[in-house]
């Protein structure tokens, strides 16, 4: 099979580090161009990133030359790892000149047309992208990724939404370092502290859990409206963001129905098909004191989330604790796994 | 003035140890005799304990001689830091027995009679020691410190409960590992981790709050009835107790409301005369990433609760952040506070 | 092909689950037996363990119930992770009575006629296995690992000695808290600090590494005579021990010779083609601030030794720095790899 | 009596920060004056500087203007904690228009003329300065303080080459994250790592020694001649540097002379009284494991320096491990000693 060339758009960055080491040899994908800074631009990539994940710059991007970020790319589709600022112009451009957009950033999140996803929890999305042609103009189209504490809170309410009706979630994030991204948060921040502040965080979990829940009706998307209050945290962890959750349901479940639908779950099999599909997109940890960032952040190869503690509350219905690898499956591993979809559809032809 | 001999009981552990630190030099009371386990006991201090806390065993109990931990004691006055079976045992007989008992311990907080205090918000509990006699026969008495995580949390409600009326609590503790004790939390466990989990915490948060928040009538405290629902994480932090509070109150008052109500907190001026008092009990921090458990922790010697990123809930009235040194004002400190209000009461002679 | 079946000895502990992990679908063995102390015994491994590695307690083992440790072990073959006592008791009792043991405790290690081995180094010292027969007297054989500090520091200097010869070195260490087992170091030792002790460690690393270069000579070990001076710290680090050399040569090599000599080496074939070596026993960085801990303990899945910063010195001829992955290529994995040679060799039979 | 005015130089950053928080309430100095980049120029202090020390800003300083970095300052006098460069134009310019500057920047460190001082061990070096206006022509003064690696090794090895005479010395630093300023070291390079890198302080702990243990002789300075060979490393600390040190003598001396001569050890009596200077420069601790950077920093209010596991060595004579505060004695607390004996001296007239 010939592979589908793409770009890593802002591949020297922490998430553009991750998309790229998932990438090699990746059976669908393979990576012909790398975009940066003007700093970066025409350097080779193995001299002008600091790569700060495990080991060495693949062999493959090594001596790649790394690109200017605009909007000549070899190829049809990009992913997206750009800071927010240069997402907001760049990505639409993209999208509109007719590349097929992956992303990671927030940019287009919340643009009507464009599908917020986890394919696992709401891969029907898709069916929006007919909207980008017809509302946006674009002769390409743009999926995107949630933010990464969204991602394991909302893979985590999803089967419990459908089955018994949330209606209000309190969350506590303990977000890990590596969310910020490189250099990112000072080790004198964090070094024997926590930090109760990350920017926006808490308003994009209230938010981007609302459009991943909601629900298709004629090709539109109608958001969930649960009622979502946060408050997100910066802890000394290298990888892996926990939440606790206190959460209101319609029809309150027991502990024993909330753990059976959670360890149920699984994605629609088109989802379970794709390579950089976990077999079971959640785990239930029945031991007392997990899941534990850096002990279940790795499940599932860094895809899965894992769930446990769950018990009664005395206030709400249920309490429980949901581990997500922040950048894995909250970052390139989710839009990876998007472009498998797109893939499969037939959308990247 | 002739200072009044006290004894600290469990004092090789890691908050008898904070008892030691802070009752060097203080102005009332005097250490003339320690207690241990049988493993200490007869060994010198200096040899027997493993000191924990920064710099050295202070000079004044290095050669003292460790006793067993029983009913006879020099003196009339003992610090609990007792493990919790055999301070289940041993407090009711000391106080039984004559002794005036300020103990860190969890033995005897739910017990009738005896006050469950934080000298700043319900001084006015020690009206029930008359009880302690009448009704538990004891010749002695016996005053408690709450929870560690508990003193942070009910320090920061008080006077918000006093205006506007606390309803209900979210609460989720990201709490530090001298709140194990020594050896305690193995550096494995926690080392680019969280932990989910402390062993009866929540239970404490819950039912500790509402004693404290209690009002005295006709002699008998009557417990406050704050619904309460708690998380509660060990993170990577060496000293210093963080929460996150979301509250409901009967009436709403604004982010500046709140703000005015803690910043001019102070306790009676009984208390404020007492040598441990800090200036100001709760201190507000404006700054947007304020309060940090390292950063914040020594405020007023480590007797002051701060409490920072007071701002709206969008499902309660206002979410909060509060930060507590956990062996200060959450232990030690805290009872050795109890014992200034006792001596200054006449309590103690 | 039917595999051999094996035993874990001391498989609840740290170096034991590291064992099951790296056993967990081995090619030549499969784990038919694990053993415990009397208080895990007879219970099963998934209950009696609490794993302190990622993820879960594998499969294989979970319903396996363990066994005593005693001298009755299922099979010929046994992995041994038991405590220095009890393994200088057991070891070579097992040995006499025919068993064939891998072990990595230190009991046997300065054993004449025990071979202390790491394959790509010293693998001709299993010539020394037949005097384990004709003076000791024992039916079966003992092979063992060094200890892990050791380990990195001796597949660094073994190309260099070959080459230069070394004749001194002042080795400063920085281990892993994981070397200590579980629960192992207390946490509050650890965080925001470094112990600048580890309990004979520092005779270890120089009375092992001189055994490891040693030299066959007419069947028996002629032990190196390199003089080192150890100075062993434990740092906030969870997996991979860093050590800085200072390296004296008989016959002083620029950096770039050592470089090349280093890059060079390469294992005998015979030790190259078994299932757990690395491709490259040895990995130079060339960046001006690797090997790290953590960036680089899991190179050749934690079998290779990573070197860097190969400078001059002046004071000795050259300066480095060295990083093993402690409970891999340091502990479980080293004696599994001594395993797979015994099969090859056909002394497993 | 009436303070003498003083300007920080390079107010906000880290070391700035320590250099008002020491000089809150001093008993010789007022600060009238902070400079800071032209970013931070005529802002509030409060407001411009991200305060990453414990509590909060002092109010002295909070409300007081920044000045841009420039040589018109009121008073006579000031403290730099500039960034290199900056300080390399500015400090000779400076000291050439009359003011006196005590400097923690290593400009002037080696320019000759200029005193490295650690008033306890070579106060005697002040008589150098009237090269600098006989030489430099400068009509004020400079005097700087070595890095803060090099003032705990210096200090520990005073005592020891009075009596003994070094010869040479192997020495490994795991140094604290605050020694890299603010935002300095990304916490991705250093939670769970050791970085084996510090730009350029291997050649400083080499060359500062030998100036700082080097004796006057007719008015100049006769450097010593150690030999020293420096690996510098990065760890997971937040304040408090620590090396392990080899060193040989002249005279062998045994471990328990070398712990007489480093327990007697006190400054001349002039420095003695200087109200920085701690009772004693340097504490012997003879328990195993220490010092420890967070048990030791503060020792002394973290002027003294901690020295233990003090035992032969198999290759040169004595091993031991050294602890310094690298902000307070390793920076702004050593500057201000200076300031205090040139104050005593009648130098700042």
């Amino acid at each position: 099979m010939k592979k589908i060339p793409v770009t890593v758009l802002g591949a020297t960055g922490a998430v553009g580090q991750r998309f790229i080491q998932l990438l090699e040899n990746h059976p669908y994908f393979e990576i012909v161009s790398l975009s940066g800074s003007d700093r970066s631009a025409s350097k080779r990539y193995g001299e002008a990133c600091r790569w700060v994940l495990s080991g060495s710059v693949p062999e493959m991007v090594h001596d790649m030359v790394i690109s200017p970020t605009n909007t000549d790319l070899p190829g049809k589709v990009a992913f997206s790892a750009l800071p927010a600022g240069i997402a907001r112009e760049l990505e639409p451009m993209l999208a509109a000149a007719g590349y097929a957009i992956c992303s990671n950033a927030s940019a287009l999140r919340m643009t009507p047309g464009v599908p917020l996803m986890i394919p696992e929890i709401n891969y029907d999305h898709l069916e929006m992208i007919p909207l980008q042609h017809s509302q946006l103009g674009w002769k390409g189209l743009a999926v995107t990724s949630p933010n990464c504490t969204t991602n394991g809170m909302a893979m985590t309410l999803k089967p419990l939404h459908e089955a018994f009706g949330v209606e209000a979630v309190f969350v506590t994030s303990m977000q890990a370092i590596s969310g910020a991204g490189y250099p990112g948060v000072a080790s004198l921040d964090i070094l024997d502290n926590v930090i109760p502040l990350i920017q926006n965080e808490e308003e994009k979990m209230q938010t981007e859990t609302n459009l991943l829940l909601g629900k298709m009706v004629n090709g539109q998307r109608v958001n969930a409206e649960i009622q979502i209050s946060a408050h997100a945290n910066r802890v000394a962890v290298v990888d892996g963001h926990m939440v606790t959750l206190s959460v209101k349901f319609k029809h309150k479940p027991t502990v024993e129905d909330a753990i059976r639908v959670l360890e149920d779950f699984r994605g629609p099999q088109e989802v379970a098909n794709m390579p950089t599909a976990p077999e079971r997109p959640i785990i239930v940890r029945r031991e007392a004191d997990r899941p534990q960032p850096r002990r279940d952040r790795d499940a599932g190869a860094g895809m899965s989330v894992s769930v446990g503690r769950i018990r009664p509350c005395n206030l709400f219905d249920l309490r429980m604790v949901s581990v997500v690898h922040n950048t894995i499956r909250g970052a390139a591993g989710g839009s990876i796994l998007n472009a498998e979809l797109l893939y499969a559809k037939g959308l990247l032809d």
